[in-house]
């Protein structure tokens, strides 16, 4: 897998921070990309942000608000708290309409971490 | 994409465990699911241990030591504190041959992990 479908990621949502950095097996990381790049990584290491993540993920429309969210075990200021990291971390966009605010995935961030853990091909 | 993919990598390699979950997009995870994958992404999640799982990774014939490894900046201790971490996540299998332990990554695992950052395609 080369450089040039995280490149075309870029472009196609340049509005967005997209991850910088190659496959894994390609190279090693700088400091820099690592710190950079690991962020992401620990948004997800956690269970119930990664959770919270594939609910947003995979819920109809592609997004969700706190209002979708009630079986994760976590009070609703929990889940709102764990929604805005995995925003910082750029792995969600949100917007507020009305009372709620909804959450969306970055498809280009989480597609450029998955190219990060594919093989050389 | 479909699950067939993990069960078909839990099939090729059958002596290692790989991550149990569907695309992260595609159904939201159990409690059980979350806690045992976000383990393995918190264990990237550090910016030294992805800088080491990249050398390790690219290094030429897919396998490294502490002694391949100088430039990351900290001790040779810390260095191997971290590779046992990225090992007991299941990222990296070792293999002791003379004075040194071998790490090399475990590609079942590493690939069922791009495998839930895929989106439904």
């Amino acid at each position: 897998m080369s450089n040039s479908k995280v490149v075309e990621l870029a472009v196609l949502d340049a509005e967005t921070v997209v991850p910088c950095c190659p496959p894994l097996t390609e190279r090693p990381l700088t400091a820099e990309e690592a710190v950079r790049t690991a962020a992401m990584f620990k948004a997800l290491g956690d269970p119930v942000r990664l959770r919270l993540f594939s609910l947003v993920a995979s819920h109809e429309g592609g997004e969700a608000c706190v209002c979708d969210i009630s079986d994760v075990g976590v009070s609703q200021p929990t889940v709102s708290h764990h929604l805005k990291k995995l925003k910082d971390a750029g792995l969600l966009t949100s917007e507020r309409r009305g009372t709620w605010v909804y959450y969306r995935v970055e498809p280009s961030v989480v597609a450029a971490m998955g190219q990060m853990l594919g093989t050389r091909s």
